[in-house]
């Protein structure tokens, strides 16, 4: 990103060679990125990131076909930049639908068929879960949608840095992402959209993004975004077992020293997701305790953060609020060792068992700590 | 910016300390814009730059006021950031007036008054047009608003780096801002909203930004806005006056060597913003062989290039469209020395002779070339 920082500052729409390098590199990315997805550089849009991107599918979807229908389906547990967006709707004349999802944390096909009525216009259903990590039947989803003439968008952000996502293969209409999450910069995304799909446009202004999403185009962070995006491809298979393996190895210790604790979720997962539940432990009290010990994780996503109802997610597979308020998402990435394992999985176990109410389970963990 | 992209990378909406180094980043970010703007930091939104700045102002009032008005009042030559969300909101059931302006390139606070009328909700005058750099009367239009309880947005993208704004002294209500436009990053802006303004939600979905722009927050990209606003204001006096020294050297060079050069707009002007009429000559022409001299200009903004139309900033200080399309804009900035001037100027005017189909003037220029 640097030299697009330092050096070749232009402004991607001007029309001078200053302008002309930084647009390059803005179509080499944008070619390199159709080629990732396997699309058209003309279906890739680049955004400010996840969040405008989920609000610019719903919205513009919801806009352009007004006249078709004001029905909207999506799920208890998408993440809040799919709810709240669709809530905001609510307000102004649409109808949403918000289907449940097992205790397993999946959605049922059948379900979205059943939901869908005449005036339906759009279906959005996340890729995973972001708190639970779990792997929603999108091709199907697809299926279904299209044999209904309904549009389907996927958050995929969660997703995106560590499955191989094909466009094409997906058959989805709209595909939402967000740099940071996959070792990207902040402040980028961009939400995909397939040729012919009636989108309204977003931000009003210069015709950048054909029009669609006016505003001075930020050259380091789409470069950045998409250098970070074929990093994570080329590393994925490699870096995925690797931390396949991370998580499988904290998982199996948490479960084997802590009888309390469960996971959350079924088993089709993010490599690198997972959320437990430490039955009887309150989670800000947990999270205190780690944080103190240089461990970083949450209680939900951090745009939920600082809400203090349990987590949406969790309620939506069936755990009551105690459960959801005794839980903790745990996230592990290419760069985590297994020595930070270790020492996580200790500092979460003594903590467990400091905090909770289960004696046996301090007598237990003080006599077999250390076989861990 | 790069601690807060290798080191301090937490999302700052996360409970934990990563997150808290990169909320206390923005928290200090926040404090020193509210400072420099002489506001509180609970006013300042970041956002993804000038067009969303603009596009969130003016949608975001008009959305809160829809239940006292549908009028809206701007002027013809915004930027079409403003422009074209103004056209938007008139296909949605609201009434916009485009105020003309005078041909120096000024807004008549009159003008403004008696477009007012008992449904008016906000009316959207930018501080300097970014083409002409003509500097408008912000406090007095912002007084005509208030004394008829109306709002008042100012586009201030192009003054802020120039222009030393005290947003209590100006007394408006909203006012735009994009880092780039003063040497900070692509893909980061503001909008500062005065304390009780009724401005609907941007973005929907976490809680940053009290809840009105949801979406992780740009650290890297906020803290060097920030430092870049700092130091364009430390630096303003003394940079300013040199660019006004260059300009006017600029200026005076084209004036005496060219007879078929005009300055477009009055004189109070940004510093570093000057437009120029070449009669007779072609703009794209002439921007081409400045290009192939490494002299990066402009027909108007980045955000109108590649439309075909001439500038609508110069038809509306009533140039015809062959002087529009006669006309470039120049920007000086504070890295710009006198020799880069001497050797523009001097590209410039035998680029024009070269062009003109005024045969005297290549006379000339062969004859008192030297003289430049």
């Amino acid at each position: 990103m640097l030299p697009y920082m330092r050096d070749i500052y232009g402004n991607a729409s001007g029309v001078h060679l200053f302008s002309r390098e930084a647009m390059s590199a803005i179509d080499r990315s944008r070619r390199d990125i159709a080629s990732l997805l396997n699309c058209f550089q003309s279906e890739i849009f680049f955004t400010s990131g996840g969040t405008e991107s989920d609000n610019w599918a719903i919205r513009g979807v919801a806009q352009s076909l007004r006249h078709k229908g004001n029905h909207i389906i999506t799920t208890q547990f998408e993440h809040p930049a799919v709810l709240a967006v669709c809530k905001y709707l609510s307000t102004v004349g649409y109808d949403v639908t918000y289907i449940g999802v097992s205790n397993e944390g999946y959605v049922s096909v059948d379900d979205i068929e059943k939901a869908i009525r005449p005036e339906t216009i759009l279906v959005s259903v996340m890729y995973a879960n972001n708190e639970i990590g779990t792997i929603q039947p999108i091709r199907q989803i697809a299926d279904v949608c299209h044999k209904n003439n309904v549009l389907f968008h996927t958050d995929a952000v969660q997703a995106i840095g560590s499955e191989n996502i094909d466009v094409r293969e997906l058959d989805v209409d709209l595909l939402s992402a967000s740099a940071h999450k996959f070792y990207g910069p902040k402040g980028v995304g961009f939400l995909y959209v397939k040729q012919g799909t009636p989108l309204g446009n977003y931000l009003f202004g210069g015709m950048q993004e054909s029009g669609k999403r006016a505003g001075t185009l930020n050259s380091p962070g789409i470069v950045g975004m998409v250098e970070a995006l074929k990093l994570c491809r080329d590393e994925q298979k490699e870096s995925g077992e690797r931390i396949k393996d991370l998580c499988d190895k904290f998982i199996g210790k948490m479960l084997r020293a802590l009888p309390i604790c469960q996971i959350n979720g079924g088993n089709n997962r993010l490599k690198g997701t997972i959320n437990l539940c430490f039955t009887g432990v309150k989670n800000e009290a947990l999270l205190t305790l780690l944080d103190m010990n240089g461990i970083a994780a949450s209680g939900g996503s951090a745009c939920s953060a600082g809400s203090l109802e349990p987590s949406h997610v969790l309620l939506a597979i069936g755990k009551t609020p105690e459960e959801a308020r005794s839980s903790i998402r745990f996230s592990f990435g290419k760069y985590n060792t297994a020595e930070e394992i270790d020492y996580a999985a200790q500092v979460i176990i003594d903590a467990v068992c400091r905090l909770s109410p289960d004696s046996d389970l301090i007598k237990y963990s003080s006599s077999e700590g250390d076989r861990i």
